[in-house]
């Protein structure tokens, strides 16, 4: 696949992170270390979200307990290759991200009441921002020279009792961490939009 | 700011599209081309969504004309940084994606009728995947060399109608785009979240 000279991003960044990087389903047993998931964080954080709000956080699937309640709440589709995977995380909005306001957002300390105070606002703001680093999350997942499956097949209403009984946190995506399997990693690629079906201008 | 060396992401690359990137409010005069914004979704057009249902639809801003009727559905703060952006595109989610699928997702032409007949499913849909694919434009704007500027404070009905009076489409972020400005392009980065405030493991 050719890669764009028009890009100042070198062409192995370019394959690395989209254009030979493909949705994996089958890993192989090469475990995910807690520091490799601390330098994607260290390096997407830097991503913007609106008011700096940060609403995203991230819960480490590592016990088979927790596993298997898990796989309890995915689609049929979703249960085998989430079972097998080295590693899973589940990517949520916390709604109640506006406590951190008064320390992320400096520039404007009354940003918390003055925007934020109703519930619905928060939940609509957390859940966009959220899914803006969530795909800086899986961008990440690639930098680390690994490979991810995000899903969205689940029950998220179950995800969001069984996980987070107290608090206020929504489930964005639930994304299968590692290196791919030697065959059979992923589907074939599917087709993609042309360009003037997505841009248009005015 | 170091490096992380666990990742396989180069260095230059990590400062280009993450840790030396910020969101940028002045910018020079250089105009931002059509060439520059095929390259930039020729890049980010294979990062995944669900379904491969690719829901984000681009509108470029040129004209002075609606430029202006844009900037009149922007909150006060966002309006003079736009007006003088050299490029603003407006991202939206086209809830309308799944006419689209039996093209976009041969391995199972009956996705269409079979998860998105309802409305309501389409729109969260389109909204969490479309704000993916907003944040990997970010993430291609940055690949190109240029800097964005997204924003969510705006008048999101007025912006629908305005610009997307047939079809049903809800914009996500308004984003000017461009190279920084000499003097006074951003705002101190703001604090980032600890990794122990983010990331639990169960």
């Amino acid at each position: 696949m050719s890669t764009n000279e028009t890009l100042a991003l070198d062409a192995a960044a370019q394959d690395l992170l989209f254009r030979e990087a493909h949705t994996v389903s089958a890993f192989t047993d090469e475990p995910v270390s807690d520091e490799q998931i601390q330098a994607i964080y260290d390096l997407v954080k830097y991503a913007p979200t609106a008011f700096n709000q940060q609403p995203l956080r991230v819960v480490l699937v590592r016990t088979p307990e927790a596993r298997e309640l898990l796989v309890g709440h995915l689609m049929d589709g979703n249960k085998a290759k989430t079972s097998a995977a080295p590693l899973t995380a589940i990517l949520v909005a916390d709604n109640e991200f506006h406590e951190e306001l008064p320390t992320q957002f400096p520039a404007f300390p009354g940003a918390k009441d003055a925007f934020f105070s109703e519930r619905s606002v928060r939940e609509g703001s957390a859940r966009l921002n959220g899914a803006l680093q969530a795909a800086y999350f899986l961008v990440g997942v690639r930098a680390a020279g690994l490979a991810a499956g995000p899903m969205t097949g689940f029950d998220a209403e179950g995800i969001n009792k069984e996980f987070f009984p107290e608090g206020d946190h929504s489930v964005l995506l639930v994304v299968n961490i590692g290196k791919p399997a030697a065959e059979d990693a992923w589907f074939p690629r599917g087709p993609r939009l042309a360009y003037d079906e997505v841009v248009t201008t005015v």
